[in-house]
């Protein structure tokens, strides 16, 4: 019998056919079951479904963002309610990241809005200086100036107290020079020794994963996944930019996944689309975090075994079944297409909640699939 | 072992003290103990609440309003569904009204704002023309003619298929000439009249209330009583004005209440907060509907044993404690007031979700206490 209570990584099985793996990460709130969809509470809520229903789900892992956290309702309040389990009332695991990518995001706009500005895009006003101490930024919330270092963010998030923590790291855009794109490696590098540092003051039961850069350079992901294996991480998250593509993201990920310990669990920050995931499984990876499958249900979109589904189509008026004969989740089991598309159409929020959380149980079966395929050396 | 399949009403206590009863209202989806809090869900559903949780919280009896179902997503929908019930997924007792107090008040405004208005506000475009056959209006969803008739109302709540239905009435305003009042009665009897007809066609296991008029007259609503009560409803409504003030609805219903069938169950329309419940509960009302608690639940007002508490107050940022100890919700028995209160300033759709169930819970356990002191004759 296998304690829960200490952080590590269990592997129970590897594909014949590929790098896929099946494996458990055991920390202080219990299980998960790799490869895992980690749903993303922001503000230590997912949007529309309330923590005890996702606890009951299986969901294993949840995503909360100290940037947010930090700023609403202020780190120090969630340690005085005894940590982010106690706060938002969830029992199984939970990992924060560092504040680096909203932060950044800010900087260079998010994801997709710099893609698209062909590198043209301007650093944003609310970021006032990136320092090699750490970055000062405005709150978004009062204007009131924040300095976020590698030590404040670790401390940021030793107050919150998730399972898994993530070191702070600059997170460059797609569109980079080379050059800069490597100085800012080494300066990430030096952030996440740093927080590795503040973090092992302190261990306090956490687990710390290594954040591994390089955009879509395979020689500098490399390197970084080879300088941080060398430090006592518990742990391996992939972040940076991905690329443009997914073609461009799968070749990264094929070329780096090698370089990454496969004694410890590792994490695709930020990815968890149904193509990606039948991509990025048989390359090894442990653990998906997505707001997509969320997202998407609010904007009536509904995961189902025959593809998406648009549920405000008028075709659906009169659709008197569930959204989804075989779906097991509290949605389908209790209520019709027909009850959602007219709840989405009166415009009322129990049409978010109830899709969200067939959208949660979609993500949560696909995975147990997925498991189940890779212990018998099909996937 | 009385059945509950057949609509009847059960008389279990009068008070010694009051005209204050309890009882049990049987209809073909279960009993509905009374005095009894009614939740509004408009569109066939609680804003933000998600009608299992409802059924299994105890909550004996729903609102939904004719008028929004028509034009979404339409009765035929429903119909096709089976009935609300099954399109709604609830399994306890719904009642419907007629649509005519949504379509009056497009012609005469708000309750609030014709009060406002002290009667200078002019009937809105919205309402084409009214007549003794019905009232034409414009859909506010796409601008379509409808025509409501007393028989159209019917056939309507025939598809929809409530326990409980409401007869097809006009809603005059407060501010009224005594002469075009009484007329207005006249007429509301006859349309109740036709709709009470068309009803027993096909009363397919559903109860017909009557709608007793009169505004603040106590003659007229005395005279409504005395009416309505010849003729075969099965249970009696308090509708139109019931005053400017809440002394002025006591007075009024004090008067009426005397002349309302005691061995037949009644329901005041729109009016449950408390401190109406509490006085009107002692002149034998028992049913109440109304939005109040799950709309307050919205705005951050909880309601508690030690009064409403407005969660978005500061001083409850590090309230790590339930929002009242000694209430049995799903809210208090997982999450604490510190949590809520970041859930408002995060303005996560959740906090919605968790405040309304509180607020909810303290509606039913506040009827389950008056039921209490009741039936000791303490009320």
């Amino acid at each position: 019998m296998i304690s829960t209570s200490t952080f590590h990584f269990e592997l129970i099985h590897t594909s014949k056919k590929s790098r896929a793996r099946v494996g458990r990460i055991h920390t202080p709130h219990g299980i998960i079951e790799t490869p895992s969809f980690v749903a993303v509470g922001t503000n230590g809520a997912l949007k529309a479904v309330d923590n005890t229903l996702i606890d009951e789900m299986g969901l294993d892992l949840m995503f909360c963002n100290t940037y947010h956290l930090m700023l609403q309702p202020g780190t120090e309040v969630i340690k005085n309610a005894g940590g982010i389990h106690k706060f938002i009332g969830r029992k199984k695991p939970i990992i924060t990241d560092s504040g680096g990518f909203q932060v950044f995001s800010l900087a260079y706009g998010s994801v997709a809005s710099e893609l698209k500005s062909q590198g043209k895009k301007k650093i944003g006003s609310s970021v006032l200086k990136i320092t090699e101490e750490g970055v000062r930024f405005r709150s978004y919330r009062d204007g009131s100036e924040i300095l976020l270092t590698p030590e404040s963010s670790v401390l940021a998030q030793k107050n919150i107290g998730a399972d898994i923590i993530i070191p702070f790291d600059e997170l460059p855009p797609y569109h980079i020079d080379p050059k800069v794109l490597y100085s800012s490696l080494l300066r990430t590098h030096r952030w996440e020794k740093r927080s590795l540092d503040e973090h092992l003051k302190n261990p306090n039961g956490q687990a710390m994963y290594a954040v591994v850069h390089g955009g879509v350079d395979d020689e500098l992901r490399k390197f970084s996944a080879n300088h941080l294996s060398k430090l006592s991480f518990d742990g391996f998250a992939i972040g940076g930019s991905m690329g443009k593509t997914k073609p461009e993201m799968v070749k990264m990920l094929t070329a780096l996944m090698p370089h990454i310990p496969e004694d410890k669990p590792n994490h695709l920050l930020g990815i968890a689309d149904l193509d990606s995931l039948s991509a990025c499984i048989p390359l090894g990876i442990d653990t998906f975090d997505s707001s997509y499958p969320t997202k998407a249900a609010r904007h009536g979109s509904l995961l189902t075994s025959m593809g998406t589904v648009k549920v405000t189509r008028g075709i659906f008026q009169n659709a008197h079944m569930p959204v989804d004969q075989s779906c097991p989740c509290h949605t389908c089991q209790n209520y019709t297409l027909a009850y959602l598309h007219h709840l989405f159409k009166a415009h009322e929020m129990t049409a978010y909640t109830l899709a969200s959380i067939h959208n949660l149980q979609f993500m949560i079966s696909f995975m147990k699939k997925m498991r189940e395929e890779i212990l018998e050396d099909r996937l």
